[in-house]
């Protein structure tokens, strides 16, 4: 039997930050560096972050991470996948997540689609996620994806990685 | 520690055959009395059954199920109660569902809302559903909302309930 797989989406699949860089660029005219946003979380290093965040077509326009696409399919082979995000926050994302999905991610069917609150009521063997708020309360293999908040954390029992090229390292 | 409580949404807390009769009735004059349709699912009974789901608005008024608010309100109470749809197969319901439950439901909190396709990713202790495919799959307690579809179908190993009234029996 195939072990079951939960990927995240914001952090992960798709490169939030990026977006963030550029919409703050549009707004304000300022460029940060990721290099030094270390361990701060998105509201606090963009100042504007929930205007853009509530922006029409935020999470449907988001750059997807390098290497994601041609890994996640390899694992879709291998394992059985289901992609968790916690999309309630904003209400709005729901339909822009689903379309850029299918967008980026055709070969990803919809019942393997899972948009909720809290992550605490999935259960599957690995986890991939951004967030130790996530990891923390999982009880399978926790991957942690490196993104410029998360970085002032303890990894504890999470194996981190930095980009997708580790995870297919670790995975495939 | 509470026990975990899984409330489907469709055919448990919103009544999708009322929502159906009063569509049929506009589109081709024609009401279908709801004891006459047992058995059968959704699609084979109303002929144009997926016209009306796929309809602007078709999930956003849909009529509340007799008694579920207030029975819904004291298990929020009493267990960890997440409510989960499958909603995937129909995402332009994706962001109505989440209106009709903040609506109705006022006191359902946004992390208690899992929209998926497949329920067999979702952990807990019992579950309220209409649908064998997502009872038989779970391995908690099974209540088996009584609906026209599932009335021809062997109760198997699900407690069949046929209210809210019935519910609040069993949980309350």
């Amino acid at each position: 039997m195939k072990q079951r797989l939960l990927v995240d989406m914001d952090g992960v699949l798709a490169d939030i930050y990026a977006q963030l860089i550029e919409c703050e660029y549009q707004d304000l005219g300022i460029r940060q560096s990721i290099e030094k946003m270390n361990g701060t979380s998105e509201v606090d290093t963009f100042k504007n972050a929930l205007k853009y965040i509530y922006a029409d077509g935020f999470f449907r326009n988001l750059p997807v991470m390098d290497g994601s696409v041609e890994i996640l399919r390899q694992l879709n082979e291998k394992y059985e996948l289901f992609i968790v995000t916690a999309a309630m926050e904003f209400p709005n994302s729901l339909i822009d997540k689903f379309y850029w999905l299918e967008e980026h991610f055709p070969f990803i069917h919809w019942k393997q689609i899972v948009m909720c609150g809290s992550k605490t009521v999935v259960k599957g063997d690995i986890m991939i996620d951004d967030h130790f708020k996530n990891l923390d309360y999982f009880d399978g293999k926790g991957l942690l994806f490196t993104q410029p908040h998360n970085l002032s954390g303890n990894d504890r029992n999470h194996t981190r990685v930095n980009s997708w090229y580790d995870v297919a390292n670790i995975l495939l």
